[in-house]
C-alpha cells in the first residue's frame, strides 16, 4: 500500500522517471485544452455555435482535474500541509468555480485561473534549464521586495493626494466624481497607461497632470533600479533539481538537498 | 510638569513604549478612517444616502487630529521648530482644509492630504526594517536628484520647442489650440502615457509625433539609468533608529545617534 | 566557371573589395526605394493618381530582386544551406508577396518585410564600427532570452487569469465580450499601452485595473532588469569582420577567423 | 578697441566676471519672458484680448535679442566659427522666425525655440554645479549612442514590417489606411504610448497586436540597460569651468584648461 502510494507520488508529483514525465506532459496538455475550452466557449459567437459540446468538454476536464486532485491528496505523506501548500490552493480552486458555476452563473470563466498549474509543469522537456533562470529571477525579486513595498506604500500615498486633488480642482463636469476615481485617474496616469476615459480639461488641471506625468516618469525609475541593483548583485545561474518532497509536496530543492528542508522528510 | 511633557513626548513622538506604539496604532487606524470617511462622502451615491453621518464622522475626527496637534505642540521643547518641519506643517495642514470648507466649499477633499502622515506612522509595528529600506531608497534618490533635476530641465525646454512646433503644424482645427495645450500634448507623448485626447492627424505631425515618441523611448532610459547607478554603488541596507528628538522632532536618526543632528538635544 | 562563381560571391556577399561595396550601396538603394514605393502606393490618394505608374516601379524592383535572389543561389557553394539560412529565407519572403499578389489581392504590402535585409546591409559604409556595438547588443540579449522567456511565460500566465475575472467582474455591457477580449484588455494596460478602446467602469472593476497598473509598474522594471545586468558584465565592443563564408552565407565570424564556424569552409 | 571688444565678451560670453553674471541673469529672465508672451498670445482667448500689447512686446524681445546676436558677432574673435557653432545655429534661428512671420503667418510660434538658449544660460547663479552632473550625463549618453543607433535602426525596419501586415491584416475600414498610418500606429504601440486613434479590431488583429506589445515590453528593456551600463561605469562627476573661448565661443572647458581645444586660444 505504502508502496503503491509512494509509486502513485513518483508519477503525480516528480518527472524524474519517464512516467512522471509522461504525466506531466499529459496534465500540461490537459490544462492548455481545458483554458482553450473556457476561452472559446466565452466568446459569443463560438457559444451559440458549439455551447453544448464545449461545456460537455469543460465537464470532462473538470472531473479529471477532480480525481487529479484527490489522487494528489491520497498519495502525499501529509494531505494536509499539501492541501494548504501554494501549489495544494492552486490546485483546489482551479476546480472550484467549475462546481460554483452550478449555483451562480458566470463564475466558470475563472477557471482558466488553472493556467498557474502551468507553472508547476515548466520542470518537464528540459525546461530544467528555464528553472535555473527563474530561480535566479524569484531570489532577486524577494530580495528587492521590502524596497518596492516601501516604494509602492509611497505611491499609494501620493496617488489619493493627487486624486484627491484633481477632485477639487476639475470636478464632476470633467469626469472626477468623486476621490476614488481621481484616484483611479491618478494611479493610470503615473503608470503611464493612460487610457483617456478621464482626462483633465481645465488649464490648471492640465498643468498639474504635466507635473503628475514628470513625476511619473522619473519615480518609474525607482523600481527598475531596485530590481537592477538586485540582480547585478547575483551569479548569473543557480542549479535546481525537480525533486518534490514525498511528505508535504514542496518542490525547488538544491540540487544536492537529500532531505525537504521543510518536513525533513527524505528526497 | 516637565516630567509630564517628556512623558507626553515618549508617547506621541516616539515608538519605543508600548504606550507610544499604542498611540502610533490609533493614530495609523484614525487615519485610515478618516481618509475613508472623506472618499466616501466624494461619491454622490453614498452622500446622497449617508452624507449626514459621513459629515459628523469627519468633523470628529478633525476634531481628533486638531487636539493632537496641540498636544504635539504643548509636549515638543522648541514648538515654533517643529511647526515649521515637513512634518509640523503636514500636520497643520491635514486639519486645515476642514476648517477652510466652512467658507469655501468643495475643499474638504483637501483633507486626504493626512495619508502623508501615514510615513511617520510607518514606524511602529515592526515597520522599522522596512525603514531601513527606505533610507537607502531615499540616499540613492537624493543623489540622483541633481542630475535628475539637470535632465527635466532639458526635458522641459525639449517639450516646449516640440509643442510650439505641433502648434503651428497641426493647428487649432486638429485641437493644437494654443503653445501650451501643444506643450502638454508633448508632455503626454513624451511621458507614453498618450491620452489620445489629442493626437496629430495630418501626415506631416504624425510623423513628427512618431520621432518624438522614438525620442521619448531613448530618453526614457536616462533617469532610470541614474537611479540604478546610484543605487548600485550603496550598499544593501542600512540601520535606523525609531527616536525622535525631543527638542525639535527631527527622526531618521542613525541607530548610535546620542544627540539631535540638528538642535543637539540628548535623545 | 568556378572562378566565375567565387568573383560573383565576393561581389555579392562579401563588402572587403569595391564591387562588393558598390553592390550592397545600389542593394541598399534599391531596399529602400523599392519599400518607399510600396509604402506610396498603399496611400489611396497617391494610388488613385500614379498607381499604374508605381504597380510599374514595384514589378521592376521585383525582378531586380528576384534575379538577385538566383544569383545568390548560383554562386554561394552550397545553396541548400543558403536558402534554409535565416537570411535566404529573409531574401525569399521579400519577393513572395509580389508574386502572391497575383492570385490574392491585397497581400503586395507584405513586401516591405524586404526592409529586413537592410539588417545585412548595413556593413557597408564605414557601419562595421556600429556592427560591434550591435555584437555586443545581441550577445547581451541572446544571454537575457532564458530568463526574459521565463519572464514572459510568467506574464501571459497571469494575462490569462486577469483577463478571465475581468471578463467575469465587468461583464459584456462594458466591453469585455470574451476571455480573450479580457486577455487583450490586460496585455494593453499590463505594458501600458493603454489605447481606451476597453477600460473598466465598475467600481470594483476599476480597482483591480488599479492593482494591476501598479503590478505592470513593479514588473516592468525585470526584463530592464535582466538586460542591463547582462550589458553591465560585459566589455564595451567586440571586433567583426564583413567577411561571408562561401561555403553556407554565414556572417559574423570573429575578426581572426579562418575557416566558417558552421561548414568548415576557408573563407 | 580690442580692450573693447576683450571686455565685451567677458561680459557676453562668459560668467565669472559681476558684470558676465548680470548679463546672463538678464538673459535668463528676457529669454522667459519672451516665451512667456508668445505662449500667451497663441491663446485664442488672451490674444483676443491683449492681442497688439503681447505683439508690441515680442517685437520689442526680438529686437533685443536681434542687438544681442549682432554683439556677440562683434565680439568673438572668430565671428564665422561662432555663426556656425551649436549655439550660434540656435541663436541665430532664435530670431529669424518673427521676421520670416511677416512674409508667412503662423510661424511666430517657433520662436520659442529660444528656449534652447537657456541651457548656455544654466551656468549662472551656482548651477556650475548641475552643469557637472550634466557633463556626466552627456558624456554617458554620447557614449551610448552609437548602440542606441543601432536598436533605433533595428526597431525602425521592425516597425515597417509590423505597420505593413497590420495594414494587410486590418485594411482601411479599421483606421489602417495605408503603410504609413500602418507604421504610425506601429510605433505608437511599440513605445507604449498608445493613443488609441487607431487601434485593431479584428481578432487576427488583436492577437498581432498583443504579441507587439509583449515584444515592445521586452525592447523597451535595451536603451534603458545601454544608458545604465554606461552610466555605472562612469565616476560620479567631473569638474567644469563656466570659461568660454574668446576666440570661437567654445564652452564645456575643462577646470584646468587653459587654451581653447578647438582654436588654441589662450582663455
Amino acid at each position: 500500500m505504502t508502496n503503491l502510494r509512494h509509486r502513485l507520488h513518483e508519477i503525480v508529483f516528480e518527472a524524474d522517471t519517464p512516467a512522471g514525465k509522461a504525466f506531466d506532459v499529459v496534465l500540461l496538455l490537459l490544462i492548455l485544452g481545458s483554458v482553450a475550452a473556457i476561452s472559446l466557449e466565452s466568446v459569443p459567437d463560438i457559444n451559440a455555435a458549439h455551447g453544448p459540446l464545449l461545456r460537455t468538454i469543460e465537464w470532462a476536464f473538470t472531473a479529471l482535474f477532480t480525481c487529479e486532485y484527490l489522487l494528489r491528496l491520497y498519495c502525499v505523506r501529509r494531505p494536509v500541509a499539501y492541501a494548504f501548500s501554494f501549489f495544494g490552493i492552486v490546485d483546489l480552486i482551479s476546480i472550484l468555480p467549475a462546481y460554483l458555476a452550478l449555483f451562480l452563473a458566470g463564475t466558470q470563466g475563472l477557471s482558466t485561473i488553472r493556467v498557474l498549474r502551468l507553472v508547476r509543469v515548466f520542470r518537464v522537456l528540459k525546461l530544467v534549464h528555464f528553472l535555473g533562470e527563474a530561480s535566479v529571477l524569484r531570489a532577486a525579486l524577494r530580495a528587492s521586495l521590502p524596497k518596492i513595498v516601501v516604494f509602492l506604500l509611497t505611491v499609494v500615498c501620493l496617488v489619493i493626494c493627487i486624486g484627491s486633488v484633481m477632485h477639487v480642482v476639475e470636478g464632476p463636469e470633467h469626469g472626477f466624481t468623486s476621490i476614488p476615481r481621481g484616484v483611479y485617474w491618478a494611479i493610470v496616469t503615473l503608470t503611464t497607461v493612460g487610457y483617456g476615459d478621464i482626462a483633465p480639461q481645465t488649464v490648471f488641471g492640465q498643468t498639474l497632470a504635466s507635473f503628475v506625468m514628470l513625476l511619473g516618469y522619473g519615480i518609474l525609475a525607482v523600481p527598475t533600479g531596485i530590481v537592477t541593483a538586485e540582480l547585478t548583485r547575483r551569479p548569473a545561474k543557480t542549479p535546481v533539481s525537480t525533486q518534490s518532497c514525498a511528505g508535504c509536496g514542496l518542490e525547488d530543492h538544491a540540487d544536492d538537498a537529500r532531505y525537504c528542508r521543510r518536513c525533513g522528510e527524505r528526497l
